[in-house]
């Protein structure tokens, strides 16, 4: 097949371009009150949104970082809310250390769960996630009832996650239930406000993982 | 197991959280310029981002929206540039119209491809695209070079999209590219500047198939 004007080779690589907007990003960031480890994680955030609002409002509570590259690096789950945080994580990073990322919420147990209870399919996610394995990263990126669930589970000693990310996007419970989370005193990365969503969890998720790599 | 706390049937199902999540949005744009069938689209934008600078900055182009149902409806594809895409969008409303949702940036033959020319996956993806099929729904949410390269097979005749869904996100090029894209005059829906991403594009993609489904 004829593809037109033969292109040129790339002058610009991949990693010239991230490197150029992480670049860009700091500049336009200016002054931060973020710690040196916490800042290659908001970096991400940013590149991953093009949003500095939302970069500027990310929360880090006790030792986040520290405790969610020890769970990648122990092989613990990540355990996500929805499928796209499943397909934009980078799994070979993962699984390099015998970890993997999973997604509950369209198992035909949880669903008919769901349904029984007349609750949602988030939230009896958040149920089978607690039984398949204990600690491990929890990232929700959509569903504020999985958040809410997964702080109940917390708060009732029946989930012990090494990291929560809770950062879900919307209008209704989303803000409220990343305040609640706020109140907790265990590991978490979150933000203030409405705004979120897996995009951003994902690049939280790989920044993390990068860096436990980096360990090696 | 024991999960606890007994919890209570939901008093406000999921359905009731995006009709109350849609009237919040309405109340909150207040006034603005698109049309009443712009509008669903662009309110599904601001829902799955909580931005409205980002929503305002919707912009599209010929009868875009038509373009879409009718494509979906005759059953082209949809081709995305990354699979969070496709992870995300509602799959189950493509196929029943013997459709379906396409992302080829990590086929061995578009990774082999990319490494021989020195380029992108992503220009290579959407070479393999316009192979593949003609006409359908090109949704870009990640790779502004994916869109430029788009663009060019576009102007040189090669490639003949129903729709243009371009809304990457990023620091280098991203509002560059959509710069591009409005230059054009065919159907698309793209923003001004940086933002975008892919569940902005997913709501975009999910908001024309529902009144593709709407329609019958």
């Amino acid at each position: 097949m004829d593809f037109g004007t033969e292109f040129k080779p790339l002058t610009v690589q991949p990693q010239e371009i991230e490197g150029k907007s992480f670049e860009i990003i700091t500049e336009e960031l200016g002054e931060h009150s973020f710690t040196p480890e916490q800042y290659p994680i908001v970096q991400r955030i940013i590149h991953a949104s093009a949003d500095f609002e939302l970069g500027r409002s990310i929360v880090f509570n006790g030792d986040a970082i520290e405790a969610g590259i020890r769970s990648i690096r122990a092989g613990r789950p990540v355990v996500a809310d929805v499928q796209m945080i499943q397909a934009g994580v980078s799994k070979e990073r993962l699984e390099r250390f015998g970890g993997g990322i999973h997604v509950y919420i369209s198992d035909p147990d949880v669903i008919e769960e769901a349904k029984r209870l007349n609750t949602t399919r988030a939230i009896i996610s958040m149920r089978k996630a607690i039984r398949a394995a204990e600690g491990g990263i929890y990232a929700i990126g959509n569903a504020p009832t999985a958040l809410l669930e997964l702080i109940r589970l917390v708060k009732e000693g029946l989930a012990k996650p090494d990291l929560v990310i809770g950062m879900p996007v919307g209008f209704v419970s989303a803000a409220e239930s990343k305040d609640e989370l706020r109140k907790l005193d265990i590991p978490f990365i979150t933000n203030i406000g409405r705004k979120g969503g897996s995009t951003i969890v994902v690049s939280a998720i790989n920044a993390i993982s990068i860096m436990a790599a980096n360990r090696e």
